[in-house]
């Protein structure tokens, strides 16, 4: 028997990705989203919602572009603390001890300490409610060399991101291999 | 020293939600999707993006419902079977061994085996590229009983969902915890 828990967003997991931007007089900020993930692969794009509240929302606005930054399970604090203050009030990425960097095919800084960094051009807005959702065209990933595996991508176990669960408000690190993709559900016909 | 990897959809990880529709004949139907999370908080919504070339999204375009299915990982092998075959050629559902249950609040089936179901009314599309993006505000969600913490919430160490890692193309449980959401980041400021 199931039992209805209302209209709520009670799915789980989020992921925990860290937007940076500019704002209108160039100030480097950055924030934590998890209403965020891939929306397109040709072109290869990501959206992530956003309150009119934050300051990034403005941002993104002002200059067409932002980027996405994967923190490791060592910034978790890092990432943390960029979704509770506001760039309005105080330089979050100072406070943080990260560092901003200009991306280079857009306008938005990268965040150096992170070790996987989308840049990301506006290419669509859609206001669903108090949160708007962003679409971001990927014109380029940058990694640090650390975390690729042999093949140049970067793996999973070398970045180790972290995830929100959405119920308990916390943050859950990644787990064991289940199986390969496209491949173990492959058994149900073969039986 | 960042290396650049171009234009790809290399962040990490994504989620594993099974989106179940009735085609134009009423026949249920079932797909895993990963470009999909949570994308407003009022009202409640998530959004999936899908190929014109699945038969889920012309489910959708006809119904304007799906439901989003979270499988635990007792269900991977089940999950990954409806991201592999397409329900134009067969009944995946029958195949999987997966009941579909009428929705309450939409017109879409559930699936009776997988813990957690969101039911989900169409109120935004918007064809972005290969990908269109489907936004559906969530109407209901129902749980087993078995998955509720003490405060009737959805455990994620009960529901035990997976993530897509989508470098490497497996999938992977949800690990340790790492600390509190709103909360671990208040260190930075009280140093």
């Amino acid at each position: 028997m199931k039992r209805s828990l209302g209209r709520k967003t009670l799915i789980q997991p989020a992921p925990v990705w860290v937007i940076a931007t500019y704002d209108e007089q160039g100030k480097p900020n950055a924030m934590a989203a998890s209403w965020a993930g891939i929306c397109c692969s040709k072109p290869p794009a990501v959206c992530v919602s956003l309150r009119e509240a934050t300051y990034t929302y403005h941002a993104i606005k002002a200059r067409k572009a932002f980027t996405v930054n994967l923190p490791s399970c060592d910034h978790a604090v890092a990432a943390d603390f960029l979704g509770i203050a506001s760039g309005r009030d105080i330089d979050k990425l100072a406070v943080a001890g990260l560092t901003p960097v200009r991306a280079e095919q857009v306008d938005a800084p990268l965040i150096e300490e992170f070790p996987l960094n989308l840049e990301c051009a506006l290419v669509h807005e859609h206001t669903i409610g108090l949160h708007t959702l962003f679409v971001g065209e990927i014109l380029d990933v940058k990694a640090d060399e650390g975390i690729l595996n042999d093949k140049g991508r970067p793996a999973i176990d070398l970045l180790r991101p972290f995830v929100y669960a959405v119920a308990e408000g916390v943050y859950r690190s990644i787990g064991e291999t289940l199986g390969s993709a496209f491949d173990i559900g492959n058994a149900l016909t073969r039986e």
